[in-house]
């Protein structure tokens, strides 16, 4: 009931435009994002659990917690403005409240977030100076060049879109989002942000959020740090004129569709994770509890030893069980089996089934899955990670400097 | 009161031989190796907690659990016996009562641990052969020669000793260990044997045993994995004379003695550790909690991005406090305070007063401190961990092919 738009993005979703340019925060590369609705959106958010929070996570986070309605979003790359104390509070209120003024806005309207260097003061005659450009040239047509501006490692532009058929009409959801390293506290980290033309009421809005967060974001890993600048941000202008309410089949079809954008969000930040050459789908099924399945697929995920075998093509279903067996989690090994794709590597009682030539042939795609069967329960989930290369170990030993 | 002796090991204590040989689970370095007490000793031992648990873990561990009186440890390198199911658990328990019986003992008074790749059968004829070999061969300075034996992608011998000066008497301890990837389930992992000629009743000794590791073994990272077959055996033979009681003096010496030589294994695994070049210790001082204070040096001292850092010799100060910031441990980050060595990086309120070029030739030393000062408490702790180096991923893509 939904199908993805090629070259969709944010401003592929009616009432929305966008713009992304240079403004001088980085060298060259474009550096500051606006993403602006015509109308006033419902606006849903989820941001970083670690104690150490940037500015404007504060600052947006009290947004979204009010409840306040909101027109804008503005995002610049190549400086976090984390770890700055009070100026860094204070410069980010300056920087809503200029745009607000430019805008006619209540500063409530104006979301504001930041990736790239930590430490450092924002340099804010640039960034006013930016603000001054940006605020009257977004356009229609303006969603892949916000895309492009709020990059920082990041190797692709990673935007999306797709059409919702539902009950009464069709809708469509927009997605920006950048990621790279996860996290680089150095350069922040993992931002997206989602527009769509729906009309939902904000407490529907941010459980759906939350929930889907949780399912897509929260469930893929590149080296399984979490940034002091993560945040997603779903805003809804209902300018379709198509209300979602809950408890209803087309409430289930805007669920999968949004679930269907992150997850796609998800993967790619996964794809473009520093120095990454392969993709990983990690699989386990017939858990106990659930919680039991997160914590053995993020412990199988998160394993460098895991990830430098992938990386090596190296079929190691030894880290793989190791990993699922420090992890915490309640399960029987003996009744554990292994799966590369379709391909039998391990059967219960650790009987190695493994056809080493078809497990290296696996290993060798761009993108598989390793799944972990426990025989245990009934419980399933699914994360996502890339192998790690001595690019990756490459990237982050002489970034800051 | 302690001192260490130039060359010292296992069989610096008295009554304690060993033996290390070839015997061609490996193709040309040392593979099985023998410690031997001519007298019966107390025992003590903590086990990997991974739920996949190798088959001689799972015998060793049972033994010390019923307290018996031990005469001999018996390690193999080169494969680590485990995921080998019922098979496994079998050859084990071959190998241990045919060590038994050419030494006349009880199978019970024989400890066994293995080392190396998992989910492989024992070369059952190589390793029998191997003991009709070693058992007749011990000697009282074949320490050194068990301490190459157990090694495996080890770079080094890790081999101490120090005399313990008591109130009535001298004691000696002594230690071997391997450990390098830590974990490498496939090379299995972190093992340590330690000797002593002090009397001590075997509840005793398990609980310095296990006080000791907690604050020692149990405050290294390479990368955070967790082996199927980690094991730290203590063997008391008695053969001083020196009883040690608890709430004596004598007991703390003896305990700052055992830590001491723990802390330096220790060490000697981190520095060892997959192409680590550099031993840094990680302090966080002044929490609210020791649990606290642990999860945030846990936290630093297993980031990835902060390890990476470290390797390219760059002060990256923002991933250490976001390190600590995800650790899930509450604490104020305003309040934080971060040093290198008596260095100040970082001051309340993220104020930076780093000097680049001091920190710089800090970070570019063999060995150095990490310290996060919380000013939250009063619970303070250290552990140790390595950087992260192109070479780690190097040896662990390619190792079990």
């Amino acid at each position: 009931m939904f199908q993805f738009i090629d070259d969709g993005t944010i401003t592929s979703v009616n009432g929305f435009k966008a713009a992304g340019i240079h403004c001088g925060i980085k060298k060259r590369k474009k550096d500051l994002a606006l993403i602006y609705s015509e109308r006033s959106c419902n606006a849903a958010g989820t941001f970083t659990l670690n104690k150490v929070k940037a500015a404007p996570i504060l600052i947006s986070k009290k947004i979204i917690e009010n409840k306040n309605k909101v027109k804008c979003i503005l995002i610049n790359s190549g400086n976090a403005n984390a770890c700055t104390g009070e100026q860094g509070h204070n410069d980010a209120i300056r920087v809503q409240e200029h745009l607000a003024a430019k805008l006619g806005l209540d500063p409530r309207e104006v979301l504001i977030s930041s990736t790239g260097v930590i430490g450092q003061p924002l340099p804010m005659e640039t960034v006013l100076n930016g603000i001054n450009k940006i605020y009257d040239i977004v356009s229609y047509d303006g969603g892949l060049d916000a895309a492009e501006a709020i990059m920082t490692t990041d190797l692709r532009i990673k935007s999306y879109a797709l059409k919702v058929r539902l009950s009464v009409g069709t809708i469509t959801i927009g997605g920006i989002c950048k990621g790279s390293g996860m996290i680089m506290p150095n350069m922040a980290t993992m931002l997206a942000f989602i527009t769509t033309d729906a009309e939902i009421d904000q407490p529907v809005l941010q459980e759906l959020l939350s929930d889907t967060v949780d399912q897509s974001f929260n469930k893929i890993t590149v080296d399984g740090d979490t940034s002091t600048n993560d945040m997603v941000i779903l805003l809804a202008n209902g300018v379709s004129g198509i209300n979602i309410n809950k408890h209803t089949y087309d409430y289930k079809l805007f669920a999968e569709a949004l679930s269907a954008i992150c997850e796609e969000m998800a993967k790619s930040i996964v794809v473009d994770g520093e120095g990454a050459t392969k993709l990983i789908e990690v699989s386990v099924n017939n858990a106990k509890t659930l919680k039991d399945a997160d914590k053995i697929a993020k412990s199988i995920a998160n394993s460098p030893l895991v990830k430098t075998a992938f990386n090596g093509g190296d079929a190691n279903w030894g880290r793989i069980i190791s990993a699922a067996g420090k992890s915490g989690a309640d399960f029987n090994p003996l009744k554990a089996e292994i799966y590369f794709n379709d391909l039998p590597i391990m059967m219960p009682n650790y009987r190695i089934v493994i056809d080493e030539l078809k497990a290296a042939a696996i290993l060798n795609l761009d993108q598989f899955s390793v799944s972990l069967d426990l025989n245990d329960g009934e419980f399933s989930t699914t994360w996502w990670t890339c192998d790690f290369s001595q690019e990756y170990v490459k990237i982050n030993a002489n970034y800051r400097t």
